[in-house]
């Protein structure tokens, strides 16, 4: 969705890619550009998201595959509606952490969900609203891995899951980026962070 | 969904119309059978699903049009994989407190949602899954507003809704009916509640 006044920007990786630093880097330097910028994610982007993460993300038991997808949707739908598209109308720049090619590597590909089903889900969610750009932040899952270990964060449920799920998760990524060219900027994100954030830079300096 | 061995029936209508009444005298009489029974409801007929409902009906809040019914939906997709399938695989009878003819009156047509989308997004969740019986409790809104007073109870969201609203919800409920005379009982909930409970008992016992 390229508004008539603002941009929208979504970051998408696997866990460890460095979307939060990639995107907050960009926000700041927007920011310094003199724009208004929401820096936003998902899910949990809104009050109702946040109730709606804590389900999904933290509830011990299995919620069923589709419960699961629907979830996700459903705070996509808020966030977009109250969040989003207001932003956009008053010509605010919105970056985002994740948006529905996440459901679609995770759920569809990952999971046990049809892939094509869970995308017209999200777009079904948000009356069919795709960001202008989407960078993917492409690295092996082995070295996100050891980044979040010398993290030493505590997982959630998610990123518990198994090394052979998270390589299926980053082909879905790629097949994504590759069914869209013109919407993607796929990056390797075993590069430096400041290197990465220059690419980005110049690929959005074109877009204002 | 008349799986092999269980029955599954739901009880639907407007707030106050008896559904909780009716489906519990239902429940008990098919106990005396000697019938296992289990009693359920949507929303949050599962853990998952408690969640998801005081998000839906007690956040303080707007909730966006799309994120309601996806919510609604995914407590939906759990509540039946996780509580009603298996209970029928084991040869239950579930009785059930509203189900997808619910989404589509109260979200279809009573709000701003195409009232088949809202179908479809059930149906997906659910795999398809329908009752072998769906009893309306159709009665006037009016009536059933001085029932909820006389309770003395406080009205949660939807319940505060305006009474213009409830006549198109009763609207949408007979619509539904008409359109799945099969499925559907349709009774006049002014009755008596023995009255009410003999009707349903009969049907029901032509269906075990």
């Amino acid at each position: 969705m390229t508004a008539e006044r603002g941009l929208w920007i979504t970051f998408e990786g696997g866990d460890g890619s460095g979307k939060t630093t990639q995107s907050a880097l960009l926000s700041a330097w927007l920011g310094e550009q003199g724009r208004t910028v929401l820096h936003t994610r998902e899910p949990g982007g809104s009050e109702v998201g946040q109730l709606i993460r804590d389900i999904v993300l933290h509830h011990r038991g299995d919620i069923a595959p589709r419960a699961e997808a629907l979830l996700y949707a459903a705070d996509r739908a808020h966030h977009v509606a109250t969040v989003v598209r207001p932003a956009l109308d008053r010509g605010d720049v919105v970056i985002q952490d994740r948006y529905l090619d996440s459901s679609v590597a995770y759920q569809g590909a990952g999971r046990v969900l049809d892939a094509g089903e869970v995308r017209d889900l999200s777009l079904w969610a948000t009356e069919g609203a795709l960001p202008a750009l989407t960078v993917l932040l492409d690295l092996d899952p082995q070295i996100a891995r050891h980044r979040l270990d010398a993290d030493d964060k505590p997982f959630d449920r998610l990123e518990a899951e198994k090394a052979e799920f998270h390589e299926r998760v980053r082909a879905a990524f790629l097949a994504l980026a590759e069914a869209e060219p013109e919407r993607f900027l796929v990056l390797d994100a075993a590069q430096p962070a400041e290197q990465l954030a220059a690419t980005v830079r110049e690929r959005v300096a074109a877009l204002l």
